[in-house]
Parts: C-alpha cells; structure tokens; sequence
C-alpha cells in the first residue's frame, strides 16, 4: 500500500545525467509514487532501450539526455504510452533542446526544459492523477505549498528591501 | 455513445493559429475523441482563459500559441491537468519554441514541436488511452499505419529512383 | 515629503531574481521614488500577481522574471499602466529575452536587457519624469553624472595606459 | 481640441521602416494622439537625429529601425525622455531585437517585439495615459474592444469548427 | 561490370527527403557506384531501420533527416561501417543540424551540412577510393572538373562584369 | 587618367555570389576606382585563390562567399593588404557570417554585413582614400549625398503621412 | 608488427586545440593505429597545410579548430582522402561547428560534435575497418565494451538510488 | 624618431573594455605605431564620441564595445577614415557581434571577431603598410614570426605526444 499502482520509468542516456534524474525522483517519492530507473542509450545500447519499454509495465517515461538527445524519441518509438523528454545541459544546451522537442510527425514527445526532471516527474503525476483521485490530491496539495512559499517569499523579500 | 468519454481541450492564442489547431481537431475526430475549442489570449483575456480552463471537464489540454507564446502557462497555471502546449511558427521561431519549453520548476507545460498540432493530438491520447483500452488500440493500430505507410513509400521511392 | 508622489512596483517572478530587482531599487531610492516589491508568479500564483497589480496605485510595473519568463506579460494583461519587462540570465539567456520582447499585438511590455534591473528603473523614472520636474531634474544630473565619469574613466584609462 | 496636448516622435532609420511606422500611425491617429514624424539615421545623418531629437517637444519617442539598428539608443542619448525601440525584420531578425534591447547599464531603450510598432504606440499610449484621464479611458475601450474580439473570434471558430 | 563493388546505401527518414536523396543519387551513378536507396523511419520504424542495417552489405550509409533528425544515429547504433549524417532544411533549420552532429562519445556520425546529399555522395565516394583506384581517379577528375568550372566560371564573370 | 592608382580585387567563392559584387562594382565605378574581378574558391581552387592573390598588385581585397565563407580567410593567409570579407545570405546565415568575423588572432578579416557588398567597396574606398585626396573629397561627397537623401525621404516620408 | 598499416593524420589548428586532439590520439592508440600529429594553421601557415598533406600518406585526416575553423576545409581542399572535422568549443561554439559543417558543394568535410576528437578518431577507425579485418573486429569489441559499459552504469544507478 | 607618421585611435565604450583593448595597444606597440586611447559612449556621451572623433587626426579608428555596441557606428558616422569595431563577450556575445557587423548600406565597419583587439590593430596596420614601406615589413617579419611559431609549437606537440 502507500504506493500508487502506476509507475514511471525514469531512464537517462548516460551516468552523468544522474543529477537531472534525481530531481525527478526526489518528486516522484515525495508523491509516493512507484518508479523504475536505468542508464541505456539510444546510440550504445538501442536493444537494451527497446527491451527496456517493451518489457517494462510503466504508464508513463521519462527520458533524459544531452547532446543530440535521441533517447526521448527512441523510447517514443517503442511505445504508445505518453514519454516525457529532459534535455540536458551543455556546451550548446539549444541541441538537446531542439533534438528533444522537434519531433516528426507521429510520435510525440512531451519535452520540459533543460535539466528540468521536476517538471518531467510533476507532469508525469499530472497524467497518473487523471484516474488517481489520491494523486489529484496530492498535487493541488503541492500547488498550493508552492504557491504559499511564493507568498513567504515575497514577504521575505519586502522585510529583506526594507532593511 | 461511440464517443470516447475522455475530452481534450484545444484552446488557440488567436484565429490565426487555426491551421495548427486543425491539426489536432482532425486526428482527435479520426480516434472519435470528445473535444471543445476555443479561443482565449493569455494577455487580451486572462480572465477567459481561468474560466474556460477552471469551467472545463477536460481531462488534457492543448494550447496553441506564437510569439512570446504565454498560454500554455497561463493555461497549466490553472489547472493540475495536463497541459500540452505548441510553438506557431513566425518570424524568429524559437521565441514561441523557448517560451513553451522553458517553464520554470513546478507546472509543467508539455511541449511539442513547431506548429505540431498533431503530435499534440497523439499526445493527449496517448495519455487518455493509458485509461481506455479501446483508445489505446487504435492508437496501435495507427502506429502500425504509420509503419506500413514508410513501408509504401519506401517501395515508391525504390520505383521511383529506378526509373 | 521627499518621496515623489508617484509610485514603482518591483515584482520578481522568483526570489532567486532578487539582485537583479536589488539594482532597480537602487536607483528607485537614489531617485527618491516610492516602491513596493513583491515575489510573484505568473505561473505558481497568477492569482496573486492578479490582485497585486490590480490593487496597486504604482504608476509603473517592473516585472522581472527568468526562462519562459510569463510574469512581464502577466501584469501587463491585468493593466494599462506601463509595464517594463526584465529578462534573468540563466543556460539559455535568450529565452527570457524572446519571452519578455516578443509580446503579440495589443499587449505591450517595455522589454529592458537580460538582467538590466537598473535601466528598469530609469526606463521607470524617465516615465515619471514628464509630469514631475523635480524628477526631470534629478534625471538630467545624472546623465551628468554619467558622462561625467565616462570622461573621469577616460582621464585614468589613459594614465594607466601611459604607464 | 479633440486632440491630446502630448506627442509622440516617430522616426524610422530609412524609409524602408514605414510599414512598421504607419501601424504606430494608425493607432495614434485611432486614439487621436499628436504626432510628428520623420526619417533619420543613426549613421548616415547623427546631426539631424540629434537636433530633431533636442528641438522637439514630443514626450515619447518611438524608433524604428533594423539590421544594428543603433537608432533607438541614438535617440535615447539625446534626451531623458522614454524612448521606444522596435526593430524591424530582416535576414537575420535578431540582429535587430538584441540591437534594440541590449542597451548598456544607464541608457535605456523601451524594446517591444519585431515589428511591432502598434505595440510601440500603445505602450506611447500607456505612458501618457498616466496623466491623462481621457486617453486613459480610451485605452480601457480599447483593450474591451479586443478581448471582444477575442470573443467573437472564438464563437466564429467554435462554429467554423463544428461544421 | 563497370559498377564498383562497393555499395552506398541512401536511407531517408521521409519521402519528403527524396529531392536531397537525389542529390546523392546523381552522383553515385555519375561515379558508376552501386547503391540502395529506402525510406526507413527512426521513430515510425525503428526495427524496419535496424533490420535493413543489419541485412544490408553497403560499406557506407547516407542517412538523411529532418527535424530531430534521429535517422543517422539511429544507422550508427546498428553498424560499425560509416554513417554519413545529411540534415534537411525546415523552419528551425539548426535543429536537424545539431541532432545530426552532436552525437555522443562512441557513436560517431559523419555529418555533412544542410541538404548536401551531393556531399554525402562524395564522401562515401572518398572513402570507397581508399581501396578502390579507379574510383579514386574518377575523384581526382572529378576534382579538376570542379577547378576548371571555377575557372570557366571565372572568366564568364570578367566578360559579364566588363560589359 | 580619371582613374585611381589604387586598385581593389573583388573575389567570389562562387559564380552565384555576384549579386553581392555587383553591389561593390556599382560603388568601385562610381568611385571611379580600378578594381579586377574573378571567381575563385577557397575549397575548389585553392591554388587559384593563391595564384591571384600573390601576383596582384590591388590594394584592398574583397572577398565574397557564402556557407562556411572561408575564402575571405583564404585570402587573408596569402597577403598583409587588407581583406574584407562578405557573408553571403542562405539557408542558414549565421554561417557564413560567422566564419567570416571570427577569424583567429594573427590574421584579421573585415567583416561587413550579410550580402553588403556596398559596403564593403565603401570600406575599401575609405582605407584608399587615407592617401588619395580626390577619392578622400569624393567619399565626403557621397556621405553629403546619402545624408541629402535621407533628408529628401524623410520629406517625402512626412508629406505621405499627412495624406 | 602489431600496428595497422593504415594511418591518420591528426592535425590541429593550434596547440591550444591539444586536449581535443589527445581524444583522439588515445583511441588511436588503444585500436593499435598508426598516426601522424602535427600543428599547422589555416590561415597562419596554408602552405604548411597544403604540404604535410600532399607528402602524407595518411588514409584519413582528423582536422581540429576552433573560431572560423577553416583547417578542416583547407585540409580537404588538398586532398581526395576524406577529412574528419572537428569544432574546438569557445565563447561562441556554434561559430567552428557551422564553419566545420557547412561546406560547400564538392569539397565535404565529415563533421563530427564539439571537441569531440574521440568520435574522429572512431569515425576514421570505421573507415579504415572497412579492408582491416582485424580492425573491424576491434571496433565491435569496443562497442561490446560500451554496451557493457552501459548495463554496468545503469546497475550502479539502480543501486544507488535505491540506497 | 622610431614612431610611424599614421596614427591609430583606440576607442573603448566603457572602462570594462580595457583588456581587450590592451591587445590592440600592445600590438600598435610592438610595431612602433602612435595611438591614442580614450573612454567614450555612444549612449552616455554622444557629444564626446565626436568632439574626439572631429578633431583627431588619428589614421584609423578602432572602437570596442559591448552588449548592443553601437560605438564604432557611431564613430564611423562621424568619419569618412575606417573604423574598426570589436565587439566584446558577455552573456549573450552574439549581441555584440551582430551590432557591429550588421551596418545598414552607406557606413560600413570592419568587424573583427569577439574580443579580437589583437586582429583590430593588425588590421590597422595593414591598412597603414599600404603606404609605409617600413611598417609593411614589420607586418610580414610578423607573419613570419607567426608561422615560424607555429612550426615550434608542431614540434613540440609532436615531441610532447610521442612521450
């Protein structure tokens, strides 16, 4: 129990993607939320991608890589359940961008923005919360947290200018 | 009946974003989904925008803008559904693709590629369908189109260079 | 007395953007102008950027935001006071610009450069300048000052070259 | 009578800008604004934007120009009045945009988007509106008037759509 | 005989790719080399790119590719022989380009600039001239082809101006 | 006699670049100034390019070229004159004007602007003129002339607005 | 014994591009091939260029720069073997990437990402396997080790998050 | 004595320009050219850009600046002499470099690369070799020292890999 029936795969190109990844888990233990994690790559590993999607039971997946970013895209290609794309920061940061984003006709991929594995696992709940009332919860909960940290926030900010 | 019981909501920035918009409305009809339309300006009618989002049933929403390109925040602002947002095309491009992607932590926005109302389309039902599994096969089914179309237009390329 | 009669508000759309707001204020209080600031997010809280703007009698907005960065967009919709945008610099640097400049008709921001907090606040004063010549004054002597030390620097420059 | 005691100055860098001057003019006109107008570059006639600059008695400037686009800030050099920048598109189009906006720490240019010199205008508006209850009223009209268009628009798509 | 026994494939991500295809085409028949060429999708048909990869006995690949462009990767994950990446121009353009080019250390893809299917064609023809001395004559011709167009082309350019 | 004793050598990468010398021709005849012309490029006939190079006697270089525009450097590394450099508008155009404006210490290139063979013969006139008294009055003239006709526009500008 | 009887030739634009090409040279190594090193600039030393490619008897050049990165380019121009190109990151990055890639028609350079001297390196490596069995055989294994190498990362990951 | 007849003007937009422009003095030096040096700002100081630039007697002028650098426009409005412009790095550095090179028709500079004060004063020089034989001399043993430079640093990188 405690665990939502769902389940998110969080699958990163590379080791070094590992913080990006992390701030996706962070959340998706906050929510209580199930999840699977790997290291496989697009280019080194294409077998071990598909085999990876196709056996997993994941509702939904996150793909997080830099560069020319094809993860994102090769998982897209081995499944029809939603997959969310994290482009990662480098020299050029516009190419994992663009790489992520700009897909073809056909098969999506949901792209957040550079480094962003929060915005991936937050939108991931947002999909399971369709038809997990406790999940729905849980995140307008959240919504609201944050928006109270803006309002201490700011009231920090006023006391902090005024002194 | 016939209809899935799912609906999407597929809001544009301005008339003139129509063609992307027609995009999505074509692919939802072609999977039978339930959708509404509208259009609402994050900057001309915030207040449009909260109601129609807070009045909605929808359980995804698509949000079509260029430019600066707020809506797809503005939309996902007021709402723990999933928001698909799409970048139109204009004189720089990446001013509406950038301000799509870019969302700050905490409320995601899904975004597609430029002008990729259609992918935006699959998107949304690739969420609805992780609930119905008469949605998920037709997306199968489509995906499997998709692959025999490549296959045909292999061949007449191969014809057609032989020749 | 001393305070001009007329009013700036200082919004950042994160706590994070505060030294860049910090060199508004600066030159806010050097001007002798009365402000108020706040943390706000179009995204977190668009409610509360709603009310603040709506419930202020600042004669100015300056909002200043980073990555997609909504906020600028977001009081302008909610004003036809003039609202001065800021973009933060961050990975990317021009997505904040593009978002902040690139506003569709109708709808305005006066876009300053990537972190120019305190071109914000002259952009700011120049405004109330026009109907307060004492502040009109104060503006004139900074130029002064201003090219003052352009010509101080040049003196040093070509001592230390000399040299 | 009829027309408001305050004036805007529009001057583009060559009459190629005119298209992007005249939906400044229009708006003006519509709110029956005062205006002169003039063309003079920032490099091929420096004295005649200097003198057109300090022997009028505008009270917003609008500069309109493209490629590096120095005019915005040439004008802004020359008075402490708020001067707004437009850049016009081209080959490039962001040569002109950061042109515009990246003014050094002390000179600021008020930059709206690509072409938008009916942004450049209302912002123009806006700032005289401060003072000017009439004018401020009229862009009160103004903004209902478009976010009744926004609704109209949206009836007429929700109807083009269903049919 | 008169056809080498070496052989290019020209893969395309979509039929839509045929006229940059076709540049190459021309070439490698100009150089009397074998080829195939098929339309194979990264994302629509990831197995059917794999097992044309693998099943074929071309000593080099053309892969040709717009958008994330994710085709010549995709080539490279499943061969050790050179790929040679060709980016397809659209509306973003460095988008194709960079998915093609920045390829993640191990995998290497050869990229050739925007549209060159005729520099792809030239590549893979060098390439096959390492072993192969006649096709490495024909290369050398080819060259002092180009060298006396330049030159002809020269000479016109004098007469033409002179007039 | 008429002519100037300086002369300028006008190099293209390419029999499709004229449309930019053109553009520096009009200007050099104007001028009156003796130039030569040739086609030549930096990758095709890089022997060619050093050929002309060394055994002109011009005293500035003008060098044309689109995509990776190298022949302006080319040029560069084969004489001390100056060379000034003109990237060629495509598909991309950053390209070009990028490879010609950041060449490496040791060996500067004048870059001008994209497709601005005029100024580049200008800049050549100027660098002759610092020697060259007539060519020195008439430059000044040309500037008076290009002064006089932003004078003329702005007129005419002035008087078509009123209508 | 023990080497290859292929060879390439690593040449960089600078020592400063050393690291870059030190990628390359410990592929090299590991795969047993012979190679040559040398600096020569473009535009500094061109017929040092032109000459330590016309006496070398290297299948495959690695050519590496930086800035306007004509080295690549000046390398192919002297040559029928193909040319592997790589852009040295700096202030600017995308200036040495289009400069690499975006040659003109008839004279290719194979590009490959930023500083990724090891990708050459594997690139010419591919080449040269194509009449090197035991080559060919090498670089399966290194791909073998790769994939292992993923598998062996991805259990760590897995391995850590959980704890 | 010692010093040439020619005069270089080094113009820098700010203060903070001073190390760029230090390797253009150290340069001039080097080769024994008279300059001089001032701190001037397009925005800040108008007036003073052209008192400095009207009465000096300077050769060539070279103007440095950074963000939307519009100082050598503004120098190369107020002289028909050549203005050489460097544009310098910050967040952005295409902002600056666009300024510079991207002139309207008329008034050209000479845009060398990001921070390239080095290539500013080569560029002068060889502007100022066309008619002093001595200083033309110096510039080619330069050239020499360059190449010759390179050659050692070959030597050495070949010596430093070989261990």
């Amino acid at each position: 129990m405690g665990f939502s029936m769902q389940k998110v795969f969080v699958m990163m190109g590379s080791r070094s993607d590992l913080p990006v990844a992390e701030k996706a888990i962070t959340l998706l233990r906050k929510f209580n939320v199930d999840y699977e994690v790997a290291v496989a790559s697009a280019h080194r590993t294409p077998d071990m991608v598909r085999s990876l999607v196709e056996s997993s039971d994941a509702d939904v997946f996150i793909a997080i890589a830099g560069l020319s970013a094809a993860l994102p895209g090769a998982v897209a290609a081995h499944t029809c359940r939603p997959v969310i794309g994290v482009p990662v920061s480098g020299d050029v940061n516009i190419d994992a961008l663009l790489s992520v984003i700009q897909m073809p006709p056909g098969i999506p991929v949901a792209a957040v923005g550079l480094d962003r594995g929060d915005n991936a696992a937050i939108l991931a709940i947002e999909i399971m919360s369709l038809t997990d009332p406790v999940l729905s919860d849980r995140m307008r909960d959240y919504r609201k947290e944050m928006a109270e940290k803006v309002k201490t926030d700011s009231e920090q900010v006023v006391s902090d200018v005024r002194n």
